[in-house]
């Protein structure tokens, strides 16, 4: 997988490319991160990538000379998909993640200030995409949740592929509770039906787990779940 | 506002903070940010923080130990909420971003791998917060996320105050269509209203927009807009 971020804050994105398991995918092969900075492509003298708004307000709203240009130098795939993020898309999902993991490249424009000019989605058509009904001061942080939630699910970047199969979602589900050493920390105790070694029990007790869970944390999954199994 | 991060990549949380406008908060004392690494509270000999699951399974799950001690050893304010930053929490939203906005210090948990020990929730209590139904490498991100969202709240952090209230969501509605230089790109105009200098039309063209748009992307929200609106 190749990803492309443009980006007025390309070392944002590098920083975190740069440490753990995003690293390892990336000095593996497994996928490639490339940050363009849509400053480098300003035909403004003073370098300018941004101007005040129309119609007035605050803020300043990105140009889309800038951004179309470098949109167009980058090399582009068959299998290609260009996403901007912005709080106006789609939210963001496990499914779209999976869906996404199947191209070979994903083009991604991070917004600043009060956002693009209305006529960067005209003309370059990106498919909107959002992490939250929240407001960030740029689109970079929702594009490393795209990069790293998609590069999961590529095989070679876990160590183990199963680690992704059995997160929260891959079922409509929530996790169910997890435990490790020691036995008893600070009067608490590991439920006694993980420690017999009965691997049917330990199933049932983990969906079981899941499904309360969901119900008690978030019936909105739990009713989609439950509507499924009928 | 001090927000203190627990996380196994500290410099994960440092990089993106040294960067742009959050830096610039921090140099206007206008927030403070510090990580903490809960690898080095762990009283493990080779310094682990994380083991296998109990009843077995793929990855490695947190070790209660290193992550309660180094909670512990937080200096804590009087006004102070803990976090814990999972895909089971409430979905964090402009609305949670404003309350907790309000507090003087925020304790932010990230989990990594196949996720916590169970006791580390039940003994630290925390509110579970979710950046969505997707699942990350690590709660770095997220983190992230609520400190830039709920930062660019505070008075200080943001060039001008305005700015966070013409935002998405501010109103229960998306963002109006914005428009800088030049006015003809590509033959495609700025609206010819915003132009006029007239700015009740202005404004009214604004608001029509924001309704149509919301109706449009994302219908779930202008229902809840035009329900109050009765």
């Amino acid at each position: 997988m190749r990803y492309d971020v443009l980006t007025l804050f390309p070392e944002l994105i590098e920083a975190y490319i740069h440490c753990s398991i995003m690293k390892r995918a990336v000095n593996d092969n497994v996928i490639e991160v490339f940050a363009h900075n849509p400053r480098e492509y300003t035909l403004d003298k003073h370098k300018k990538v941004d101007d005040t708004p129309y119609g007035g307000g605050a803020g300043m709203v990105l140009m889309p000379q800038p951004y179309v240009d470098c949109y167009e130098d980058i090399q582009k795939y068959d299998s290609c998909v260009t996403l901007m993020m912005t709080p106006q898309g789609e939210p963001f999902s496990d499914r779209m993640s999976d869906e996404l993991s199947k191209y070979s490249q994903l083009i991604i424009l991070c917004g600043h200030y009060e956002g693009f000019d209305e006529r960067i989605r005209d003309i370059i058509k990106p498919k909107e995409v959002s992490v939250g009904d929240f407001v960030l001061t740029g689109g970079e942080l929702p594009a490393l949740c795209l990069i790293d939630s998609i590069s999961r699910k590529i095989n070679g970047t876990l160590g183990k592929i199963e680690s992704a199969h059995d997160d929260s979602f891959s079922d409509g589900l929530l996790e169910y509770p997890q435990y490790t050493k020691p036995r008893n920390y600070r009067g608490y105790e590991v439920p006694e039906v993980l420690l017999n070694g009965n691997h049917k029990l330990i199933s049932e007790y983990r969906q079981e787990q899941k499904i309360e869970r969901t119900k008690q944390k978030r019936p909105d999954l739990y009713n989609k779940w439950s509507e499924k199994q009928k």
